[in-house]
C-alpha cells in the first residue's frame, strides 16, 4: 500500500512527475486515436483549456515554472516496454489485439507534440495544435496536471499530520460511499475520474478501495496505467470531440446534419458489442434521437453525460421501443456529474429496465469537498476541448446549455441544422 | 511515516513482535523499579491479570500460544546499548542522572522472570511472582500484549481496505479531539495511553499526532520507547503499587495506617519539584488528605484517579488553603478515564486555580469504540495489579468501590483503619 500523506509531504520539496506515462490516460482516447489515425493525414487540430470556474485563478495559484516542468515531462514521456506488451496483448472489451500493429507501431514512437502556454487574466491558456492523434493525446495529461497542481499548491501549506489527517477523511468520505453503494442490488460502476482527480496515487488508491468494497459491481477503469497495474477491465467508448471535428469539416448545412452519424458509421466498421455505445448529446439528444437512422437502433447501448438524466434515460427507451428494440437488452451508462445519490436514484429507476452502468468522475477521484478551509481543495471543472479542425471552429450544444461551446454564430448556426430549441440550463458541478 | 494498514495487514500471517523494548513501558515503572531496587532485597511480589469487563473472554479471543509467544519474547528482550545511553544520560523533569548507576546496572542486566499463564471459565490467569523490582516491570507490558492480541484478533478478518479505512476513521476521530483540545487556553496533556492501547504502532501514531496538533500543550508521553524516539518528555511519578506493597506488610494496623505516608517519605528522599506527586485515592482521597501530615501539603501536587474529579480537586484545593498552601502554584493532575469532554470541563473549572494537567489514556490510544461490527474494538478495562507481598494479600480501596480489589475481610479492615465509609460507584469505563 502506497503511504499517500508522506508522497504528497515529499512533492513540496521535490519535482515529482504528475503524469507517469504515456497510458495514463482514458482507454477511449486510444481507441479514438486508432480510428483517428487509420483516417490518414487529417485535419489540423487545437485543443484548448477551457476553466469554466472562471473564479478559480489558476494563474495565480499555480507556478508557470512548474507547470512547464510537468507538461515537459509528458513531452518526454514514451511508450515503455511492458506498456506496449499489455496493449498489444491484453484482451479490452473481449476482443484480443484490439489496437492494430500499424498504430502500435505508431504509437510506440510517438511524444506529444508541443504546447502553447500563455497567461492571461489569471488563467492560463494552453493550446496544443497539430495532427488530431497527436494532440488528442494531450487532452487528459494536460487536465491531469492543472488539477494536481492546483491540489499541490493548497497541500504544500499543510504541516505532516494535517496532511495524513486529510486523506484518512478523504478515504473515509470514499469509504462510505462505497458503503452506500454496494446496497444496491447489481449496480455496475466505473471509474472515470482520470481527467480531474485529485492526483495519480489518490485515483489508484480510489481504484483499489472500489475493488475491494464492491467486488463485482466494480466494473473497470478509464485510466490505461491503473487498469493495468491492478489487472482490471480498461473502460470506455468515444466522446464529443468525434461528432465536434467531423462536423466542423462538414462543406454543408447537410453534411453537417450527417457529421454525427458519420462518426458512428465509421465507428462500427472497426467496433463491436460494448463498444457500440452512442453518445447522442454533442447537439441535442432529443434531435439526435429524432433524427438517428434505423441502423442506430442496433447498437448495444447509449451514454448520458448531459442534460437531465431521468430524461435522456426514458427519451433512449422509447426510442428503442419505437424501433422495435427490446430495451432491456440494451446498455445505458451514465457519466455526468454523479455522485452517491444520483447513482442510487438512477439505479433504482431504470435497473431491470435496461442494462444501467455508471461512469464515475470527479466525485469518485477529487471529492475533497470540505476538508480544508475554504473549501480550496473542492473539484472544478475543467476541460480541455478540440476547439478548431483545419481552422474551423469546432462547436458544442450538449443538452445543458452550460456546457456549450463554440462561437455564437456557429452555435445558432448548428442549432438551425439540428433543430435544437430552447434547452434549460444546469449548473455545471465538476 | 509509517503505514499502520499494512503493517497490521502483514502481522496476519507473520508473529511480528508486540512489546519491542524493555523501556516499552510506562516511565514511573522505572522510577518506581528505581526506589524499589534501591531498598534492598525486599518482598516477594505477585502480580496478577485482572479482567474487569469479565464478559469479554479473552481466552475464547486470543490464541494461548500467540499469547506465550509474546510474552516468551518479552523475556527475551534486554535493555539495548541506545537505550540504556538514554536512561543515563537524558533528562528527566530537568534532573540529569536521574537513574543511579546502580540501578542502571542491574536494569542492563536484567531479563524478566518466568510467567505463569492458565485458562479458567474464558479467561487468561497469568500471574507474576518474584522480586518487587522484577515482577513490576511485567505489569505494562503484560497488558499491551492483551490488549493488541485482542485487537489483532479481531482485525484479522478484516480486509486490506477495510483495514485502512478503519485506520483512517481512527485517525479521523482523534484528529478531531486534537482539534477541539487546542481551542482549550493553555491546556497540558500527556499520553498516559500504554497500557491499553490498540497497538504500539498506533500509540506512536497518537503521539505524533499530539505533538503536531497540540504543539506546546502536549507535555509529553508516559512511554519511555517512544519518548525517546520522538524526543518528547518522559512523564510518569508514582503508582498505588508502593502504598499497596507498604500496606499488605503492615505488621499492625497502626503500622498499616502510616504506611501510605511512609511511601512518600521514601519517595521524597530520591525526588523533587514536579515528581513530588501526591497519589491519593488508594485508601479514599478525603480519608488520606485529613489524616495527611502537614509536610505533605509542601508537595508540588495531587493526581486524580478515581472518584468524582471535581469533588476530588476542590478537597484538594480546600486542603492546600487550610495548610496554608497557594493553590495555584500546585499541580493537579487527572487521569482516570479521561476523554475531550471530560478534559474541557475540568480545565474550564480548575484552570487559573490550579496549574492543571491531564494524563489522557486510554481514550486517546484506544478510542475504536464505533468503527468495526458490533463494536468488536472498544476498549476494555484490564488492568495487572500487585495482589499479594510476602504472601500477605494487597488491598486498594480507590474513591470508586468499582475499582477495588482485594479480600472481602482485608478490604473491611482497611476500610475500619483508613476511616472510609460509604463510596460512590461508578461505572469503570475504561
Amino acid at each position: 500500500m502506497v503511504d499517500i500523506a508522506t508522497r504528497v509531504y515529499n512533492h513540496k520539496w521535490k519535482i515529482d512527475p504528475i503524469v507517469r506515462s504515456l497510458i495514463d490516460t482514458d482507454f477511449y482516447k486510444l481507441l479514438m486515436c486508432q480510428t483517428v489515425f487509420g483516417k490518414g493525414p487529417g485535419p489540423r487540430v487545437t485543443f484548448s483549456l477551457i476553466n469554466r470556474s472562471s473564479s478559480l485563478r489558476l494563474a495565480e495559484l499555480i507556478d508557470e515554472g512548474e507547470l512547464r516542468e510537468q507538461l515537459d515531462h509528458i513531452r518526454s514521456l514514451s511508450l515503455s516496454r511492458g506498456e506496449s506488451t499489455w496493449l498489444r496483448g491484453n484482451t479490452f472489451y473481449g476482443k484480443r489485439q484490439m489496437f492494430r500493429p500499424d498504430f502500435m507501431e505508431w504509437f510506440e514512437n510517438l511524444s506529444l507534440p508541443p504546447y502553447h502556454l500563455e497567461k492571461r487574466d489569471g488563467q492560463y491558456e494552453l493550446t496544443f495544435e497539430g495532427s488530431w492523434p497527436e494532440v488528442m493525446l494531450w487532452e487528459i495529461p494536460a487536465l491531469s496536471v492543472l488539477m494536481e497542481l492546483r491540489g499541490r499548491a493548497v497541500l504544500k501549506h499543510m504541516g505532516r499530520f494535517e496532511l495524513e489527517v486529510l486523506y484518512a477523511r478523504a478515504m473515509t468520505k470514499l469509504w462510505e460511499k462505497i458503503e452506500r453503494l454496494r446496497t444496491l442490488p447489481d449496480v455496475k460502476i466505473a471509474d472515470f475520474g482520470t481527467r480531474r482527480r485529485h492526483s495519480f496515487l489518490w485515483q489508484d488508491w480510489c481504484v483499489q478501495a472500489m475493488q475491494e468494497g464492491l467486488g463485482d459491481s466494480f466494473v473497470g477503469t478509464s485510466n490505461c496505467l491503473i487498469a493495468m497495474r491492478r489487472e482490471v477491465e480498461a473502460i470506455g467508448t468515444n466522446a464529443h470531440e468525434l461528432p465536434m471535428v467531423y462536423s466542423a469539416l462538414a462543406e454543408t448545412d447537410a453534411e453537417l446534419a450527417a457529421a454525427p452519424f458519420k462518426v458512428l458509421q465509421d465507428w462500427q466498421q472497426e467496433h463491436e458489442g460494448n463498444l457500440l455505445v452512442i453518445l447522442p448529446d454533442t447537439y441535442g439528444t432529443r434531435e439526435f434521437l429524432d433524427r438517428a437512422p434505423d441502423w442506430l437502433a442496433g447498437w448495444t447501448g447509449i451514454r448520458i453525460d448531459s442534460g437531465d438524466p431521468v430524461e435522456n434515460g426514458e427519451a433512449a427507451i422509447a426510442w428503442w421501443q419505437a424501433k422495435g428494440e427490446d430495451p432491456r437488452r440494451k446498455l445505458m451508462i451514465f457519466s455526468d456529474g454523479l455522485d452517491v445519490d444520483e447513482i442510487r436514484d438512477l439505479h433504482d429507476r431504470f435497473a431491470g429496465r435496461v442494462r444501467v452502468s455508471f461512469g464515475w468522475g470527479t466525485l469518485l477521484t477529487n471529492d475533497f469537498r470540505g476538508l480544508v478551509k475554504e473549501d480550496a481543495l473542492a473539484p472544478f471543472s475543467l476541460v480541455c476541448k478540440a476547439v478548431s479542425a483545419d481552422g474551423r471552429p469546432t462547436v458544442k450544444l450538449s443538452d445543458n446549455p452550460s456546457k456549450a461551446m463554440g462561437p455564437a454564430a456557429e452555435v445558432a448556426r448548428y442549432k438551425r441544422v439540428f433543430g435544437v430549441g430552447e434547452q434549460q440550463a444546469q449548473p455545471v458541478r465538476v
